[in-house]
């Protein structure tokens, strides 16, 4: 066990859920009923102290030991075997899951933040985690009773793990591609049980040694099934068979073949998977075949949200991080005063800057996530259908955009974070240049980013005929419309209505382009298109947080500690705004010079 | 040796140097009158092959094995070893230096772009080279004949190597901080001996076998001397004392405490250095007491034009290795025809935009260092005395504005490198992802990247009472308004425009900032507004780039190589211009809102 370094003090975490986001509607769902405002409250506070006392001190662990493969066997670092115990038999595996499986049931909303600060404290071992619940939420979702009693409360209470098994050597953006094959088992009577045959690459805890059992969900081809996307069909294959009695049976062919060195993430083990090499690996297939895709389009929005929550938590610990740091780290006298001799070097200007940015940038992500999440509570339990509906279409529209503007931006304020650190920042002895290399996957998994840019507008911006993405956007402008002479805030919402304006723009332009046959200015624009709508969706999100701080201050002491943090509410707000959303009219103004370069340039010439 | 994955074809820095530098001129010199440019070809194609056959291979065991510290000795990885010995008896560690001493005297403009293309091979080899030019030109500048005779040869030939100490733990960017002290040695009869005692930090190549002395510069305080910078002078301290006649004498009491565990250059030992541990570390005065400061400066400012080599080698690296990996990964139809059935991934449209991104960027990067590094050669070698002054002025202004944006572009363009190449990106196969680790030192040594904004707004824009600055940006003005109506570049000429502008209120809102008393305003917009300098800078540039090809376009067939690389350049320019030159509109946007939060913000909300 190494040294804990995850210091967030979740404030913000409880700011966004129980001051901002309308918990009082959470709660009055069925489904969360049973719980209040104060067992939030405590729960936070418990995940903070395992984040600190479990998961924190194993972060660099999982670094410097890596996974270590051999002859088919992959180690996982030494310490994360008590982790994963003390997460499973103290319920921490499965936060929003279903009770009746071993689940703790917990709004979205809460569980996504919660899960931000457990990858904050080590992401690399909660990707064994993460793929455990995301697999068996697709067996509770489409499974027989039988699949279900026979996996999910294993999964949920971490006595198995999981995985996701998509991606091929030769098929990765590509799904469609894939050519792990599946026929019916001669030797079975149940017609739901299939003969795998295949390579799987880049399985994330494809195998490792923490759970004796690991379940794999698996995308393959039933053998004449069509080709592409429409012929896919879902497999569980564990790598253990499981007899009908719950009990562990034969190894099931399926061996790991190697894993991959990385960038980061090195305590989570990358695998090269081979089902079937001697022709004994059995799947049991999940729902309908040929439904495999759409199946697993649930996951996969799932998995993009906690996309989200990754980006969040190592940004998010990052800053805590450089925070503390520059208030420690005596050097040089301010610009502003030279005279003062040595201070902390928060005082430097710069300094305070590129903390401002990852303040910002942070409280942003968090908003966008808890907002998101909120919805999609909302979209599950809201009595209203109209309301669930709405709330669904929301979660679409938005998932692409949290999943990919996180993500780059995080890696960004991680840069800003090494950089307050400067040389120390540079050294493997703290942890932020491994926040850095940890952080940047997760712009290339769970579909890379610009296939989040192209699901936005190649998909997500046609919904209802455009009507939801309309709706949103001038919800924005209405927001700002409404408080466009705010004595504390106009010139932010002025930036703010200019910035909507423009996104709004933005679209109307795609719709043009599709008109005039342009169709490959509509993938050269969506990645900044995508970046304009976070930036303007966090943009207002802050405001509405400056707002409600501006609040509470008056009936807080300025100088308390929750005075301090209302004062700092507002600040950031200006700062988004003034610093972070302008950044959309330079995009707008891109787009508007109509540029094909990219296109015209001769392949040669690359 | 492991697999070579440079890639450079030279065709680039051949235009650079050939065909938009007046390199006429430079050959006009005295000191370069007995080259030609066929010279030049010859020793770039020389330089190429020694990157792919020699440095390029040792690439991945510089990370991989790093650097191996017991008890005080350091080994570097052991390929390093060759290539070293390559380089010395070759004739390629000192390049633009004085060939009376063992260097090949070639001008500045040419053996920049070289160390672009050394560095893109391995930066952490090239550390040990570049320290060891660095320190024996200061040593050629300030020294005695009597010092030169004992080191010049020596380190221009790479018997011996150098380095800079600088850094102390408490004493980074604060260099005037420093607690290393000297005293006359009372054992001496020579005036200019002294005892050395103090620690440094983070000495790059500090210590390691390469070779059999390493000659360390040092700062230290002579005893009495004035506190801060106006107190530090410079020092020869030889790792093993060098007797009069050249030989090696006693070791010199430097003691290796540690070396540090990097995010990457792990090649590079960064060492930690006690001096005069047991009180017998001798150290050669170099100059004058007290002039250290100045002294480092001219190494410095050159250190600081080297990281821009080195932010363009990694970043040009990363390109090359992601265009060719685009041309051959085949994956998925692109956006505009779904059609068309698996392509090379270089059709995509999105990748065609990173790939842009990289172009440009990287091309704009190299035309800023060719430009600079000519006005270098002019500043020391031009006949006129204004010339040399003006050209001086230029060196001194646009040195921080190529340090910092070129290392943090550089960082950004590598991470778009790892997004092209996707999973794979990510992992250690392919050395993408350890450009980026190498990469990020850059924006963090030889002064971070906000101490070279401050340096631009507190120095530089001050110089000649602000002519310097103000003479450049109306050479953009004037080359923009005389060339507005281009029949190809008219757009791209008005967006140059209009961000020269825009720098140039930026400048003047600086001094309205001092005339306010708003003192803090300056630093907060400081790095933005280098970010606009470089850009507008890098626009002009790859406009010139631009023109030129148009019109050797004509000469040449559009379908010929050398047609297709000019048809790129034709739309890099326009790249440019539409779609990173517009980043200063957003910067000065912000700028406009005056904003404070930064500063306003209490220090306990952080």
């Amino acid at each position: 066990m190494g040294i804990n370094y995850f210091r967030n003090d979740g404030r913000d975490t409880r700011f966004v859920l129980l001051e901002h986001l309308d918990i009082e509607k959470i709660l009055s769902y069925d489904a969360y009923k049973d719980f209040g405002t104060d067992d939030f409250r405590m729960i936070i506070e418990e995940v903070l102290k395992l984040c600190k006392e479990e998961l924190g001190p194993t972060l660099q662990d999982g670094d410097q030991q890596g996974c270590i493969y051999e002859d088919g066997v992959v180690k996982a670092p030494e310490s994360f075997h008590k982790c994963w115990k003390v997460m499973a038999e103290n319920g921490w595996i499965a936060l929003d899951n279903s009770p009746e499986y071993g689940g703790q049931g917990l709004p979205f909303a809460l569980s996504s933040l919660l899960g931000g600060l457990f990858v904050g404290a080590n992401l690399s071992f909660m990707m064994y985690v993460g793929l455990t619940t995301g697999n068996a939420r697709l067996i509770e979702s489409f499974g027989t009773e039988e699949d279900k009693a026979l996996f999910l409360e294993k999964m949920y209470t971490g006595v198995w793990s999981g995985t996701m098994c998509l991606t091929e050597p030769d098929a990765g953006s590509d799904v469609g591609a894939l050519l792990t094959k599946a026929v019916p088992d001669p030797d079975s009577d149940d017609p739901r049980i299939y003969k795998i045959e295949g390579t799987k690459r880049f399985i994330s805890c494809g195998e490792h040694n923490l759970t004796d059992n690991i379940v794999h969900l698996l995308l393959a081809r039933i053998e004449g099934a069509p080709a592409g996307t429409k012929g896919i069909s879902l497999f569980v294959v564990p790598k253990i068979w499981v007899n009908p009695d719950g009990s562990l049976g034969e190894p099931n062919d399926v061996f790991c073949n190697n894993i991959e060195h990385k960038m980061g993430i090195k305590g989570s083990s990358t695998a090269t998977l081979n089902f079937g090499e001697n022709g004994q690996c059995r799947g049991i297939l999940l729902g309908e075949p040929n439904t495999g895709m759409a199946k697993m389009f649930q996951s996969m929005n799932e998995a993009r949200l906690g996309c989200c929550a990754q980006a969040l938590g190592l940004a998010s610990s990052a800053y805590d991080f450089a925070r503390q740091y520059a208030k420690e780290r005596v050097q040089s006298p301010p610009f502003t005063n030279r005279d003062a001799g040595s201070v902390p070097i928060i005082q430097h200007e710069d300094v305070r800057r590129m903390l401002m940015n990852l303040k910002a940038g942070t409280e942003g992500i968090r908003a966008m996530l808890g907002k998101i999440m909120y919805y999609l509570d909302m979209a599950e339990h809201d009595p209203e259908e109209g309301a669930r509906k709405e709330a669904h279409h929301l979660v679409d529209l938005l998932t692409p955009i949290a999943k990919a503007y996180s993500s780059d931006l995080g890696y960004e304020l991680i840069r800003d974070a090494i950089q307050i650190l400067a040389g120390v920042g540079y050294c493997s002895e703290f942890p932020v240049e491994q926040y850095a290399r940890d952080e940047k996957i997760v712009s290339i998994y769970e579909g890379t980013n610009y296939i989040q840019a192209l699901d936005l507008v190649g998909r997500k911006l046609a919904m209802e005929g455009g009507k939801v993405f309309q709706n949103w956007i001038e919800g924005v402008m209405k927001f700002a419309q409404k408080n466009s002479q705010d004595a504390d805030f106009a010139s932010d919402i002025k930036l703010l209505l200019d910035a909507a304006r423009a996104t709004g723009d933005y679209s109307l332009q795609f719709i043009q382009y599709f008109k005039d046959g342009k169709l490959a200015m509509i993938p050269l624009n969506a990645t900044r298109f995508l970046e304009c709508c976070a930036e303007v969706f966090m943009g207002m999100l802050l405001i509405e947080q400056g707002m409600i701080a501006r609040g509470k201050l008056k009936e807080t002491g300025a100088e308390s500690a929750d005075g301090m943090f209302y004062r700092g509410k507002i600040e950031t707000a200006h700062y988004f705004c003034r610093n972070m959303l302008t950044k959309v009219f330079s995009r707008h103004m891109s787009l508007r010079q109509n540029d094909t370069s990219a296109i015209d340039i001769p392949e040669e010439a690359f």
